[in-house]
């Protein structure tokens, strides 16, 4: 192998077989590992199974590797395996003596990693006889994904997109509606939710939060119909280790082992499914890697948030989950990357850094475009605005290791391409693009709005 | 290898040693070869040379490989080989028995193939002491693909858009600022061409011919500056058939060689790129495999233009040269394949197809977007309106062999994608997309402001 190689590339038949269960190698009490029904209407089952145990069972118990569904697999061999990047360019024009290491998740049509869970929930939906699935989408990643994973499965899609980005990126909406999807912007009047949200406040952003609990009100008028989501669940994060376990081999390819992984943090899924499986690697070989994850300011729940019980959504109708979480209130500024506003951690990721085996950082809007500029400029990818969190910190990262005069090895993940976020860019290169951060007392007024979880019994 | 492969996919190492000169296995005249400079002023070597010898050189004789500089295929590593995709559910979709591949040129950060020939004429313009490239770009992917080369390179940029594209596709205009390039809107106010125009017809939509008159005089006004195109040059097409020499190996890997090769066609690059590399196979092997050029019904330039000497353009400043034309003042209506507007056909293209050793056909607007949106939601990658036009050639002869029973081996080129083309898709999808064609009458008028070529000498 060449001393100067850029990319490490896999064969189809490389694809993993098996997804990672962390649940294997974190030690997550059983009542965390689970959600508890949040309203009498669901104990009482009206609402349940929303989710198939076929789904479900592999992401609660304890069994280290879930094999991935041969049709799942086949999917996924049309555009799997995705590459590894040398970011040789990157690391000239910061002038570190670092490797810099970014998988690259963007170059399937969905744009984004989101595709890995949005096929395997829609076969494992479609083998329980769903024929059509709802869900809520933020910048609208998700939904291309669903969208895209429903027409190759025959599925009907309804997608709820976040109204500020419904506004702001119309092109994802084209890709959805090209997928045959039905497009809604949230909140709207289709729903109860919605139609209370615009009497309160007419001029709402929206938020992902917002658009699942109209997603998860509409799945129930229509035949055989299921709300899904993008991330946050076990099993969500669980279908993304798909990411880390190509990663590991890769990184093994190029005779390496990295010092950090990073990777930006929406309610998790990008993050687990690049660390977590170096999480376990790090449990077998000792190594003292850091594992990054990486939030807007306008966002900022692991690193200001509270490790506490919480629902999903805005209306409370959701399960409660133990995560770390700004309050199931919060509605974040409307910074550009959406799909970073939600307002909770997936309970994997919580539990992980409860225990310290992780860490956060949060940044504001225009360093992480400048570095998302610079990383288009150097490695001819641009990156989208929650990506571009990630690239900020290896970024971050790499010039202490040049203070340091650090061989330091960095792996990142660049989740999604920012092609369909260019308007956002045009902002930046003109000056315009805002600042966003939170006030202290906006995340108390939230957090003092979160549910009492005493009454609800403990479902373990 | 299992029966099942999608993605032929190579490693870097693989990416060619050498560029393919068709002039060693086509029999062109020394005049057509060469351009003729065209007024008193180029005769003169004001003008001259615009193009550095060593760029030129590699393209004018009979020499059959031209090695590809190292610098040149360091870049190329940093993202070529492309893959070669069976399009194994677009097979299934269309129930047909012929095996359908495709080149996947989309993949980089500019969007298409154009980046193949913009890092190489960077780089020989670079060494030539150039330090200012000015062009002229239809829908944007040349321009894009020229900026991120200048901007790897150290090289100023600046940049005509067709107006029409400019308003159309402001996400590629985006793209350019983002990698430092001046783009400017034409025709506009900065040249005497573009202000020429402007007052003659204030609402001009723009055209490629029009944009290069403009890059043309304002190269002549900046230090070190020079003008240079994306298509058409003999030197362009040679840079492109890396594209087919890939596409060899990866078919042998598949172990089929195409019965039919098939490209959209603007002036003949993205054509040449794929196709020439095969017929030098087909006239070694025997093999009588047909190439086929797509063009659009609004600029049909081999199915119903001349072969004929004729300016490059609009303003004829450029050197005459003998090709399929539908006259340099032809300007097409506004499609969204803004890079197939182009009034000419590369002289190498041209002389094929004068020999009778390739074909053509034209296709109207909204049957190309219906082709490009089924291949979207099939197989997932959303064709730029240019590749469209290769899509709807490719589902017409798959369809064909379907009738015949025929399982006819089909290869065509997706030289890139159209995620910044999805305003053109909303608009198909919301059934406003305009099926522009050209009358016969438009043509002759154009033909009949052909130049009389007689008064300029022969230069071989």
């Amino acid at each position: 192998m060449k001393a100067t190689r850029n990319q490490y590339l896999m064969d189809e038949d490389d694809v993993p077989t098996h997804w990672y269960n962390i649940l294997a190698d974190l030690d997550v009490p059983a009542d965390v590992r689970r959600a508890r029904p949040a309203t009498d209407e669901a104990r009482s089952g009206k609402l349940a199974p929303n989710i198939p145990l076929s789904l479900y069972r592999g992401s609660v118990g304890r069994q280290r590797f879930v094999e991935i569904p041969a049709e799942v697999r086949e999917q996924y061999q049309t555009w799997r395996p995705t590459p590894l990047i040398r970011a040789r360019r990157l690391e000239q024009a910061l002038e570190t003596p670092a490797h810099l290491y970014y998988k690259y998740e963007g170059a399937n049509a969905s744009g984004s990693h989101k595709l890995n869970s949005a096929l395997a929930q829609a076969y494992y939906y479609k083998k329980a006889g769903v024929e059509h699935l709802t869900t809520g989408t933020g910048a609208g990643q998700w939904g291309s994904a669903l969208s895209m994973a429903c027409h190759a499965l025959g599925l009907d899609c309804t997608v709820f997109m976040v109204r500020l980005s419904h506004a702001q990126k119309p092109y994802r909406r084209v890709l959805m509606e090209l997928n045959g999807a039905r497009v809604i912007p949230s909140p709207g009047g289709t729903t109860q939710a919605g139609r209370k949200l615009l009497a309160d406040s007419p001029d709402s952003a929206g938020s992902v939060s917002i658009a699942n609990a109209e997603a998860l009100e509409y799945a129930q008028t229509v035949a055989n119909g299921r709300f899904c989501v993008g991330s946050g669940e076990n099993h969500v994060l669980l279908h993304q280790t798909v990411i880390g376990e190509e990663a590991l081999r890769q990184m093994k390819a190029a005779g390496e082992f990295p010092d950090v992984v990073i990777a930006s943090m929406g309610a998790g899924s990008n993050f687990a499914g690049l660390a977590f499986p170096f999480h376990r690697e790090k449990l077998r070989s000792g190594a003292d890697t850091r594992l990054v994850a990486v939030e807007p300011e306008a966002c900022p729940k692991l690193t200001k948030g509270r490790y506490a019980w919480d629902y999903n959504d805005i209306s409370g109708t959701t399960p409660m989950t133990k995560m770390y979480t700004l309050g199931h209130t919060f509605v974040a500024p409307g910074v550009h990357a959406g799909g970073l506003r939600y307002h909770g951690a997936a309970p994997l990721v919580s539990a992980l850094y409860d225990q310290g085996l992780m860490e956060a950082v949060a940044y504001r809007q225009k360093p992480v475009f400048e570095a998302g500029a610079f990383f288009a400029r150097t490695e001819n990818v641009v990156p989208a605005p929650e990506s571009a969190h990630a690239v900020k910190a290896a970024i971050d990262e790499a010039v202490k290791a040049r203070e340091e005069r650090s061989p330091k090895v960095i792996l990142f993940n660049v989740s999604g391409h920012g092609l369909l976020d260019l308007s956002a860019y045009d902002q930046y290169l003109a000056g315009d693009l805002e600042d966003h951060a939170v006030s202290d007392e906006h995340i108390a007024a939230s957090l003092a709005a979160l549910p009492d979880p005493g009454p609800v019994g403990v479902t373990s």
